[in-house]
């Protein structure tokens, strides 16, 4: 667990309940003394919530001083009306906190469709005062949707701290899957580094997980940075690598539904994209995944699922397939001899590590995923009405 | 049901229980009087079995006499053993039959891995007698897995007759989910039009239904025509675009687990491509699955399954959405008045017709799949070894 004290200079929170959800908190906070050098990731899903493309735009000039969030309905599919909306609470958060509304960037987690209650949020923002907060939990806890836990990490980086604030992948009165991360630090970033640093970074954490292969129309991550200590780039880069896997898994782990997590490595690929590819292909087949909940050795779909890789050729012949540290099929034949203990491997572990070698080219790519249980058709097949 | 006089002139049947599985029948003959013309489409999957490639090979002068089907064991990943007792059965089997082992197609479905009970196979062609049979049923049952039933369809064309059968997507000791179909005619068609006659149904027929999106390592279908009646090649088309069809959806229908049918058709794309992938990508979304299954009439979640669509451009301002005739989205807002009288529809029908207007150009692609139920998972993930 994160200590309250590891928290970056600069940086305050806020979470409460404006009344989207039932009873839940619902809208969250993230306030910068200053303006921040700050960049930020969004989802490629063309259907995209209202939140996104004002998010573009705010972030454009590598710049943010406030993050706002609003949890329970995605605004998504709202149309103009949607977009008037994310507005209005932007220009009465920006009188609020006397802070420019285009240094605010805003996020929408939950049900796709419906409308925000603006007169509730807009109410809410003239009448109530906001104490703003040294401490991330009222914030962690507003932007969950039916995530099982708060997730959140830090890492010093010298005298500088860099935190990182994730959800995922809930629902709410089940709907969309969707993925949010905001990760602050206190160590100076300089402004043309900021966006291709979190880039670098988003592309072998989050980018490397899947739940369900659905993705969701809210998906953002920020990074921003207040600059109070001067740390070598070198350093906050591998500190943000380190985070955001950390976060990456965390978000696995909570998973709706899943009971195991599983880190597929592909070995000696031709390129890095055949290698994750490949990777996706293993982990989002739905039958690896039900043999994985049902602790099920069950490589012959490992193959089936390399085997249909797009545009992916090998030969079976080199093909090398692990649980573990265990192989399971090489020589083109079955490894009969380890069944037992991998069988035992899987029904032990909480995390199973599988390994495909293709014996072809150099590159390497691990993604992580979960398994596909009862649990997860019961959460996602209640009714949303 | 198929009637027993349906049956196609020059083919004889049979199927029969060798000790490839335990107790049911696993191994099934289709035998023509004379050779005859013939095509087959095989598996995309790298990981494919050992039939195939000795399909390709045997089919690649337009020519077959006999199909032979082994089922419980799919003979993948088995490599040189698994090619040679392929051959091996095909060997006793053309002394047996005084058939071209070269005009024999072999297929073989069921669990990854385990090499066939050669011995066992062997043992029963050279001591046994194969009676064929002027009726179906014993083949089809032969090539089952965990499918619920025998799949047959039959058409006339004029004098002529066209009768399919077809399994999947069944599971056996649970394992990979395959599709084998075999389409037999009377009817005359010339050698160098077979094969693409065959490929423009699959493509409008089996290549639009999903279950899983795993693709099986042994997927099959052939033709076979004995040449018996002279018919216009444009009848004999129609009227295997129109069993294929029929043998799709009874594959969909079967499908492990599923509980109801969604018939999805992008409407008004810029290309047939384009639609298509709109519509596998709704169609293979466990949200939408999911979904389905709860009869939730969800659409933000098909909303955000078309946004994900590889390289899909479109306004979500023109995008409308119909279940059955019932608009759910248009003007980028939920048709409200229509939510109650769309579950209703959703709760109460087995086949759901979806609907998704893109209003960009003017190509229609109808794509068929199934939801994704406790029982999927149960069937899935229950142990293998």
């Amino acid at each position: 667990m994160v200590k309250y004290e590891d928290v970056p200079k600069g940086f305050k929170f806020y979470g409460t309940h404006v009344g989207i959800k039932k009873k839940r908190k619902d809208f969250g906070l993230i306030v910068a003394e200053e303006v921040c050098h700050a960049a930020a990731v969004f989802t490629k899903n063309t259907f995209c919530g209202e939140c996104i493309p004002i998010g573009k735009d705010h972030v454009k000039n590598a710049e943010l001083q406030a993050v706002v969030v609003t949890s329970g309905i995605a605004n998504v599919a709202t149309g103009r009306i949607g977009r008037e909306n994310e507005y209005r609470i932007l220009e009465s958060l920006s009188d609020k906190l006397t802070i420019k509304k285009e240094d605010i960037l805003p996020s929408s987690t939950g049900m796709i469709g419906p409308q925000l209650p603006i007169d509730v949020i807009e109410g809410f923002l003239k009448t109530e005062p906001i104490e703003l907060n040294e401490t991330y939990t009222d914030f962690a806890q507003a932007i969950l949707t039916t995530d099982q836990r708060i997730k959140v990490r830090s890492l010093k980086i010298g005298d500088a701290t860099l935190l990182g604030i994730v959800k995922g992948s809930g629902m709410i009165e089940p709907n969309m899957a969707t993925m949010l991360a905001y990760v602050l630090t206190d160590a100076k970033v300089e402004k043309e580094d900021i966006y291709s640093m979190l880039r670098e970074t988003v592309d072998q954490s989050f980018n490397t997980i899947s739940i369900d292969t659905d993705t969701s129309t809210s998906d953002t991550v920020a990074f921003l940075a207040s600059g109070h200590y001067e740390v070598e780039k070198e350093q906050v880069q591998e500190a943000l690598n380190q985070l955001c896997r950390e976060l990456a898994i965390d978000v696995v782990k909570d998973a709706e539904g899943a009971t195991k997590t599983m880190f597929v490595t592909v070995k000696n690929a031709e390129t890095k994209k055949q290698a994750k590819q490949a990777g996706k292909s293993i982990i989002n087949s739905p039958l690896v995944k039900t043999a994985l909940f049902g602790n099920d050795p069950n490589w012959g779909r490992i193959a089936m699922a390399l085997g249909k890789t797009d545009g992916l050729v090998f030969d079976q012949n080199k093909v090398e397939i692990y649980y573990g540290m265990y192989p399971i099929f090489s020589n083109n034949k079955e490894e009969k001899q380890n069944v037992s203990q991998i069988s035992e491997y899987i029904e032990q572990s909480e995390d199973i590590y599988l390994t495909v070698d293709l014996h072809q080219g150099s590159e390497n790519f691990e993604v992580i995923g979960c398994d596909l249980s009862y649990e997860y058709v019961k959460i996602n097949s209640d009714y949303s009405t």
